[in-house]
This record gives structure tokens, C-alpha cells and sequence, in this order.
């Protein structure tokens, strides 16, 4: 890297004698190197060394979030550092891989020890939480940024994707999809919630769905991570596995919506084109239904039969249950509905 | 990811439907999606996945490059395109590994195609050049930057750390430290070489010494790559195998920037202070002299004996060849010489 680069994380020289005072390489050295079990040579050299299991595949995933673009510039700094991690995880998550490594590359206006420090803690609260090596990275002066490449592993050939539904497949989706893009326009006072805590929760420290994912392999034939709403990404699953689907309009999971305060309108927006949530969408057979309820029960998570796959490729219904034919699902109408800013 | 990201290296559903018009999904997708095959899946799911070979670490790098910090903004695309993966393909150079596969994360501010396609050249240009499948990736609108990760694979055991220098060991470097440094002065109209146009190709498409990087493994005992300036990268070599150094001032490499128009003494400070060159330092064992000298023919690439190590830790002293006894390298003299902006 480059000389003005404050690189450390990359570097890590023990002492910058170039610097008189505890410099911006201290800081960040101070707050970002943790001990790294299970990688062979961490933070400190030119690169990591590590090992992967044998009989394993490595499952890698990048993600950058840019302030303004994201987040907004004031975002607490330790929920930012979770989220960091956190959104990258839910990548892994939906293949079914466990998490073992990450790098960060790291883009500070300026060298702020309170921010940086609480950005660490946020970082290296869910790197504990989901045994997660941060082995390396790179610190420059810039607009905020923050980028995450992560890495896991997956019994090889396991690997849950998005092109393996089957048509006929029930379609799932975990927990609570729509909480986020809540939380988000009531930050933003486009809405008032009579219980916002845990939509505001689900913004700012969003629960990577690693445990649903791992035990899902075997049982899931497709899986994606439900980041850009539930109906744009049951398009990607349907594109992806060249299937379409039909979705149950009452079976969609309002509840938890309408339990914070949204009216039934807003719950099916927020649900269907929220973004932000990090749920685990799925296609599973039939059969697989009391596993995945006992699964469900076990992981104190639940997960919602919303429809099934269908032959019928690019063909995305609604059926209301109603006596009329299932309609499209106008995602269109749905795109862009909760932005940042 | 989030809904409002254009996050399509790491999505890649193959058709966005929310967009009647060509979108800047389709543009990144276009430009960025290449075949892989050393990937067993790349482009277009939630993660990458890939298998390391039996016998193999895994090494891994991160830096990001940030325009204003790391490059100007008119900086031509397709050489950024090349130095965004050339500055990382230098850190696994300088373990001695292989590199095999890359993430890019890429924001940017506008999706201009043209500027997209120059970047998209440069970078696989540079993949093609050294083997490297681009496995995925996240776009997002935001100021100008992109961080790569970078993997490579190295016999276990065989990499070579910071931290293996032996008193005693020769201290080498490769290549033509200094020109890159060189190259930005010219730019930035502080200087006029007679010479430039190889000081101007140093600065915009450095040449990552990948093939002597893997020929060092099992000859040099300690390494890193040039990027901070020579001065602060021996010192960076000896903190970390905890020892001293002298350099022979006369032996230093300056003759190919005074070919290219420096005097002396900027020759001197480009070299010692420069930085962005990408050459490697690396120190080996007095009886591997005619083995180095064989190397740097077959390689067609100089490398240039500047010095030894010592058992005195953090000792980093100059040998001017007069009779006064070797005097301290004043390193923080030369920090934040040549600086961009």
C-alpha cells in the first residue's frame, strides 16, 4: 500500500517511529488487533495465512457500506461496527457455511479514538458472537466506508445456492422480514410506531441467521438472504433456479408488523420491499415440513411457509384467497419504497 | 446488502425487473462477469465458493484505494483498473504465494459505462496477466474507492513472513525502487525529468513481482514489498525480525532515476522515502548470492544488494563508505515526502 495510507491493519509494524506522538497507527492498532485462533499468521504481515479444513469448500462474500449510502453519517458507531459484520455474515448464512475469517478495509475522514473505538467494539461483539477471525485489513483516509470480505467454510458440495429450488418446493422465509425498513422510516419520522424498539433493533443490529443456515443444508434446496425486500428477492431465487412462484397473500407473517405499530398497508410494503432484514428465504420440499418445524423450535426462530415454487419460470403470483386467479406481484411497485435519505 | 446498493457482483440475478431501461445493474454486470475457473461458483449467488489445494495455506490481503488519498480523480480508469489489483497481487508477491482469486468492492459515484469498461479493462487485464478469477464482489454508489481482497494459495510452511531475517543475511531489494515516486512528482509539476515516461508507467501500472516472489520460497528468509518508502519498510522488516541493519550507501539502485532525470539527491529521497513502488525487500543468506544473481537473470528483473542485517534490533544505520563509522538512516526525514494532493 501506498505511504500516506494509514495501513496498519495490513502492516502492523509494532512502533512508528516516524511519529513522535501515539499516532492514528497506534489507535487503530490498539482497537483492531485481537487474538486470531484459528488462522495461522493474522494481522501484522502482508498477508494472512490460514488453513482450510479438509473436505472443505471456502465460501467467500464482500460487502461495503458507504455513509450517506447505507447509513447516515451520525449512525452510532457500535451498532455500525456489528452491522459491518453483521450484513456480511447473512451473506455466508445463506449458503450454509460457517464463519471463520474476515479482512476489513477501513475509510476514516479523520482518526476519532472514541468513534474508532466503539466501532471496534461493535466489529468484534458479533466477531465473538459468530467465532469470527479478523486476520487482516487496511485503514485510509477517506469519506466513511467500511468494507468486509468474509470467508467460511461448507462441507464441500453442500453449499445451499440460489439455483437449486425445485418446482413444487414449499417457500420459506425466517423470522421477522419488514422490522428493518420499519425502524428506518421511523428514524426518518416518515411513520410513528407505538413499539419501535425492536424494528429499531432490527435497523441497527440486525441478527445474521448463521445457526438457521448451517442447519439447513440438507434440507433447504435453495436459500438466498433477504437483503433488497421479500419480493425482489424471490425473483433472484426464482431467476436463479429458472422456476417462478405463488405466494399466499395470508400467509405472508403481518403480525409482527402490525404488533409495532404499522397498519396493514404499510406491514405488506415494508414486508415485501423493506430491505435491510438479513432473513433467510428458502425453497424446501414437502417433506421436509415437521423438520422444519422441530428446526424452527429449537432455534427459537421461526420460519414461514409463504408459498411454493412453480414451473412456470419468471412467473411471480399473488394469490389473496380470494375466489379470483392469482395475480403477478407488481415488485415494480415496490422498488425503491424505503431509502436512506 | 441493502436495497438501494447497486450491489450486483455479489447478487447477480440475471435480469433486474425493476428496471424497464438498461440499469446500471446490467452495465456492472456486463463489464465485471467473467469466466472463473478455479472457482467452483463465482458471480451471481450470496458468497463465492472455491476449494484451496491439499497441502496449501490460504493467503489473504485487503487494500482499498481511495480516490483524493490514493490516486487523483481524473486518474485514467483503465490504469486504476490495473493498480486496484496490482497493489494487492504486491502483498501476496511478497509472501511468496500464488495468487488464485479476488473480490473487488467498488464505489462509485455516477455509473459513467465508459469510465466502467476502461476500469473493468484495466483490472482484468491485470487478473488475466496473473491468473487471478474475480469471484465477487458489491457495488455501491458512494464517493469514488474500491478494496480488493486478494487470495492466494502457498505450500504450507513455505510462506515468507516479516519476521524470518537472520543476522548476517544480505539484504536485497528488486526491481527500480524510487521511480514511482518519481512519476507522481512529475505529475504533480514539482519536478521535470528528462526522462519520464518509465517513472509515469512505475506510478499507473506497477508490475507486482508475483514470479519472483514464489522463486524466493526457500531462499529468502524474510520479506514484504516496497510500498511505504525503503526506508520505513527495513525498518518495518527489522521490527519484525527484531533485529538491526546497515546499508551501503553506495550500493543503493540509484542509477535508474538518474537516468530518468533526478540528480542525486532526489534520486537518493525518491528512493529512500518514495513509496507506491511495489518492489520486493526480502533478506537471505550470504551463500545464496550466485543462486540470486542466476534468479534475477532468469527473471530479467535486477536485484539490488543494498545492505545486511544485524543482531542490534532497531539499529538501522547508513555506511556512507568514508571513514566515519555508519551513521543512523533518518528515517522520519524522509515521511510524507512526495504526498498526493
Amino acid at each position: 500500500m501506498q505511504h500516506n495510507a494509514l495501513n496498519l491493519l495490513a502492516r502492523g509494524s509494532t512502533n512508528d517511529s516516524r511519529c513522535a506522538m501515539p499516532s492514528e497507527f497506534d489507535l487503530i492498532r490498539r482497537h483492531f488487533t485481537r487474538p486470531a485462533p484459528h488462522a495461522d499468521l493474522a494481522v501484522g504481515d502482508d498477508a494472512a495465512l490460514f488453513r482450510v479444513a479438509p473436505g472443505m469448500q471456502l465460501a467467500v462474500t464482500t460487502d461495503a457500506l458507504v455513509a450517506g449510502t447505507h447509513f447516515f453519517h451520525d449512525t452510532p458507531p457500535r451498532d455500525l461496527g456489528w452491522k459491518t459484520l453483521a450484513v456480511n455474515l447473512s451473506d455466508l448464512a445463506a449458503m450454509g457455511a460457517t464463519p471463520r475469517w474476515a479482512t476489513l478495509a477501513l475509510t476514516l475522514p479523520a482518526a476519532d479514538e472514541g468513534w474508532i473505538a466503539a466501532f471496534a467494539e461493535g466489529f468484534f461483539d458479533c466477531a465473538g458472537r459468530y467465532g469470527v477471525d479478523l486476520v487482516g485489513g487496511d485503514t485510509t483516509r477517506g469519506p466513511l466506508a467500511m468494507a468486509v470480505t468474509l470467508f467460511g467454510e461448507v462441507p464441500a458440495g453442500q453449499a445451499i445456492t440460489r439455483a437449486g429450488g425445485q418446482p413444487g418446493d414449499d417457500l420459506w422465509i425466517s423470522g421477522w422480514p419488514g422490522l428493518a425498513a420499519l425502524g428506518l422510516m421511523c428514524m426518518q419520522n416518515r411513520i410513528r410506531l407505538t413499539n419501535a424498539s425492536r424494528a429499531l433493533a432490527a435497523l441497527h443490529r440486525p441478527t445474521p441467521r448463521i445457526e438457521a443456515g448451517e442447519a439447513l443444508r440438507g434440507i433447504a434446496h435453495a436459500m438466498l438472504d433477504v437483503s433488497d425486500g421479500l419480493a425482489g428477492d424471490i425473483m433472484h431465487l426464482c431467476e436463479c433456479s429458472r422456476l417462478g412462484a405463488v405466494l399466499d397473500a395470508d400467509a405472508l407473517p403481518l403480525a409482527p408488523l402490525i404488533a409495532a405499530g404499522a397498519d396493514e398497508l404499510l406491514a405488506r410494503q415494508t414486508l415485501l420491499a423493506g430491505g435491510d432484514d438479513y432473513e433467510l428465504l428458502f425453497s424446501a420440499p414437502f417433506d421436509a415440513r415437521d423438520t422444519l418445524a422441530a428446526l424452527a423450535r429449537k432455534l427459537d426462530l421461526p420460519f414461514t411457509r409463504i408459498g411454493c415454487l412453480t414451473e412456470e419460470a419468471g412467473s411471480i403470483l399473488l394469490d389473496d384467497g380470494s375466489k379470483a386467479p392469482p395475480r403477478p406481484l407488481d415488485v415494480r411497485g415496490y422498488d425503491h419504497f424505503a431509502s436512506l435519505g
